[in-house]
């Protein structure tokens, strides 16, 4: 694997999680591999879960990591191609990433959606950056559009939790929130469930349907409990409009997940990635109960982490 | 040991006192004993000694060390049971805790009091949810009423200055300061020296007497001269009131230590956790002088820390 | 060496750049030399490439790392001495010293410039207390004054980039910038050409003389075309007035390095330290171009660390 952005950069989408649960088997199985390199986990915005787990991935393949808080540690970026920068910005992105090419051999990035400029956002105006000047192998641990360590961290979840022969059925539903979030999970998401063997459909409020150009052919159900019947797995995720960017329509059905909505499905597990807003997005019943696998969600977050650097491992180990 | 978070965790003070001194001879004498296993090191609040002297206690037991400046690099918290969370905080404590339980095999945390609700800080708001939550061992980095790691230091540093037969005089007075000052400190140190083998006063003005919950049947003396008379180790520290919770009632008197005031001691070794207002608490003459122990106390928070750990680790080391 | 702050400290300048070159080659050629010791990394200011490249300098000799951002971690420090510190200051910065000293084996600190009082900043207010309470070696990570790791890494570059017999021409030259910048890039860069076998000369407008401590006999050209002429190499700063300390005089003529410029010139190299203000300090086209040799400059802050760090550990372990 040469870079880590989308589910394309994935070879071969079985084998990755197998391998992934290969490695939560037996984290240590290959913890000299990372011997001698070194990881830079560059961090534009807040992080916990990707923070952490993908501290613990480099260590448990033995490289080095550099974590970098880049707002508060080092200096104010600037994103602008050709900018005169006598203003607030005193170093430019590209600057940034060429000298993290002389330090690291694998570049991890966060860059969250500014959630301002439509056009910024979908262009991912600051990953694009890192995959253009980086030349180091570059791992989003989230971007503007998408959160691929995430969405693989959720395929490993759904095959440990799919105990039938036949196809579960998947619902992503879109859940209320008190401010203008981002696509990047939703997308992602139904990007890597078109990958998977799995009957998948979206559920949202009209006027909160993602972007085509992650959604493509999947099925958008505007009615909750029409598209959560017989539901396996349900995933919740707020966001905001995509067409009227950032916007918030006014929702008049309450579409918060509780303990009274799964009754109509097949048991389903409950995902998110985390953080959730107890009792806005999930009621605590559905957060602290049977059918939540969020905690798993959680750990498995390590195993995607540790798949993908080992990966890009090989790649460079075998230069 | 399976948690730490006061002295009752401790089944024999004289045993960890010895094993710790015998760590400081030696550090790298457990060097593999943590292999493989990881601590998070969770920090709600500013720290200097407890961040340093954790990380190299964990270093040398060869833990792998995780590090969490939880407001600034993760998410804003919720701490109240059954929030609806349609305000500023993002992630609720309770998922915070549940993911480090997936992540880590020993959490360590920083919380300290709020100093606005006498309620919140004697339950103790934020440290029980982790006890509570919480499915590995915990240890407590300071919290609101308590900070035992300081306190076995506190107990090492008199251990290694007593060179008599008799029992020392150990004197806790209070000191002035400008700001209401949460209890942990006095707390601590009060309860783990009901466990030694020394006579032991409390010495500050009226209206500063500390919680009796902590303080039991030790002597208060509300005049500083006659607390002080044939110390052997004085250990200065502020706090607010803890009747008029936070309050900081007016104190005519000069309460700050000087050389003038251990001309009455035993040549008293003179202690303080640290950080410490000079010219306010102490006075220079005082902290730079010869009967100051303040810096070896700081030193002993290493092996103090690595004794603890240790202890942790031979629990979950059995299991 | 006994400690680095100053080109003062190294015995040998030529023996120490071979010796970082050798170490370019192998990194990990003395990966235990620093096995059971400890840096303390301590930055009261913003860092990135010292801090990422300390980090692997100091993890290339097996070396453990404390990394401390002192202001947004610890406690806010006094520096005053003999202050009575009933404000904002919560620990003196002679306390957090020893406390560093009774946790480290060496001490590495970034305190720039307050560009507020001349006499503060020319005195190394903050250097010169850990010059002076620091019992282990201090090594300056950028100070008030002088930035002797980036001038290292300089004449490690500049040695790598030198492939005729003659002795080079090397120009500092001013540039322009919006707010008052600090003269210890300037002063250092100055210091450690006069110990090399360069011909060296500064430019800059008048009113922005360096101090003549650190220019010494080297001449200065107030005119950049001139100063410019058959140069090798264009090393381009901003910095503010030290006479009229911190005063930003009115400059008529563009100082901005642009390829027109570097046309009189023997094809030099440009350096810069970095971070650079694009298209105020040097034009995108000089940047991005292929006279620049600022990327390789970054890189060689690892081996110019790891050299000195290594120098250091050559000295302790002989202890």
């Amino acid at each position: 694997m040469k870079k880590f952005t989308t589910v394309n950069d994935i070879k071969n989408l079985q084998e990755i999680i197998k391998k992934a649960l290969r490695i939560k088997e037996n984290p240590l199985s290959e913890s000299s591999k990372g011997k001698g390199k070194t990881i830079g986990l560059v961090f534009l915005n807040s992080s916990l879960r990707t923070r952490l787990s993908s501290q613990i991935a480099a260590q448990n393949l033995g490289l080095n990591v550099l974590t970098l808080n880049a707002a508060q540690e080092a200096w104010n970026l600037e994103f602008a191609d050709g900018a005169v920068m006598n203003g607030d910005t005193v170093e430019h992105i590209k600057d940034a990433i060429e000298v993290l090419n002389q330090y690291c051999d694998i570049i991890a990035v966060r860059c969250f959606a500014g959630m301002k400029s439509k056009e910024e956002d979908v262009n991912e105006s600051i990953l694009s950056q890192f995959e253009q000047h980086a030349k180091v192998p570059v791992i989003s641990l989230e971007s503007a559009t998408r959160h691929p360590l995430q969405s693989l961290a959720d395929c490993i979840t759904i095959t440990e939790n799919c105990h039938e022969e036949r196809k579960p059925k998947v619902v992503l539903t879109w859940a209320p929130h008190i401010k203008p979030i981002a696509h990047a999970v939703g997308n992602s998401f139904a990007e890597w469930m078109q990958e998977m063997d799995v009957d998948f459909v979206i559920t949202n409020p009209e006027g909160y349907d993602l972007d085509k150009n992650f959604t493509k052919d999947v099925k958008v159900i505007h009615n909750q409990d029409e598209a959560l019947k017989d539901a396996d797995f349900i995933y919740v995720k707020n966001w905001s409009s995509f067409d009227d960017y950032a916007a918030m329509p006014e929702v008049k059905e309450n579409w918060m997940l509780t303990n009274e909505k799964l009754e109509n499905t097949n048991q389903a597990k409950v995902m998110h990635c985390l953080p959730v807003r107890r009792n806005v997005e999930l009621s605590d019943e559905v957060m602290d109960g049977e059918n939540s696998i969020i905690y798993q969600q959680a750990k498995n977050r390590i195993f995607s982490a540790q798949a993908v650097f080992s990966e890009i491992l090989d790649e460079l180990n075998s230069k």
